[in-house]
């Protein structure tokens, strides 16, 4: 996959594909979105190599979606924390969930709750302009000029 | 990225990559969503190795998001079509397009149309209980017992 090529088409899907278009990116997002900001804790928690995470987190970083802060002097240290552009990733990832959840939701699974009203969080795509949702939605798809 | 692993641990999210977790897949599904169904119109469009796309087709279809369908016996001819969870898998898509176009949108990008509206679509997240995106709404996970 040639990620350039992806961020320069003209499909805003791959767009979003060329920063964060593989498993191992978003199961970091999640876990920084759920307090995650260390090294060790990503490699604990996702078992991943050390070499594959280094290679995501600064993907990740070049995309603008974690920032890089040294949080010790001495022995320097960084954590990775989601920008703006990734707290506004979690909703997608919210409804891939549902979607998981689904399709290939056999056992027990976890659940995003709403802080206010203690219920269980059920994310759907809908239309902003309409208030539909996207599922019930006919449309197409228009290239630019 | 060990897939079985992915799709029997207790995290939606997880449950949903295990199904469609790389750039290819998603794109399959996205040129599969614009109505393309035969082998050589994904190769076309993407630019994909054959052996590559075979072994994508042959994973999305045994994760139910395509069918596998004969439309031509003599030569033998398969087409990939969406299933239903496939279907359900476009808004998602819709709101990855979305952060794509807000966050890695230089240039002029194609756009999803409300065949009713004539408006261009935004993708929002909402949370289906009280309506409210899920940007603006603080959540916890729940873990299973």
């Amino acid at each position: 996959m040639d990620i350039d090529k992806l961020s320069s088409g003209t499909c805003a899907i791959s767009r979003g594909l060329a920063f964060v278009g593989d498993t191992w990116s978003v199961l970091i997002l999640r876990d920084a979105s759920r307090g995650m900001s260390q090294f060790d804790q990503f490699r604990s928690s996702l078992g991943i190599a050390p070499n594959i995470l280094s290679r995501r987190l600064k993907a990740l970083t070049e995309a603008g979606v974690l920032e890089k802060r040294r949080y010790s002097e001495r022995p320097p240290r960084d954590e990775y924390v989601l920008t703006q552009s990734g707290r506004d990733f979690i909703p997608i990832m919210a409804a891939m969930g549902e979607w998981g959840r689904k399709y290939n939701g056999d056992g027990k699974l976890s659940q995003l709750v709403d802080d206010e009203t203690g219920e269980p969080i059920r994310a759907v795509v809908i239309n902003e302009g309409t208030g539909r949702p996207l599922a019930a939605t006919p449309m197409h798809l228009v290239m630019p000029d």
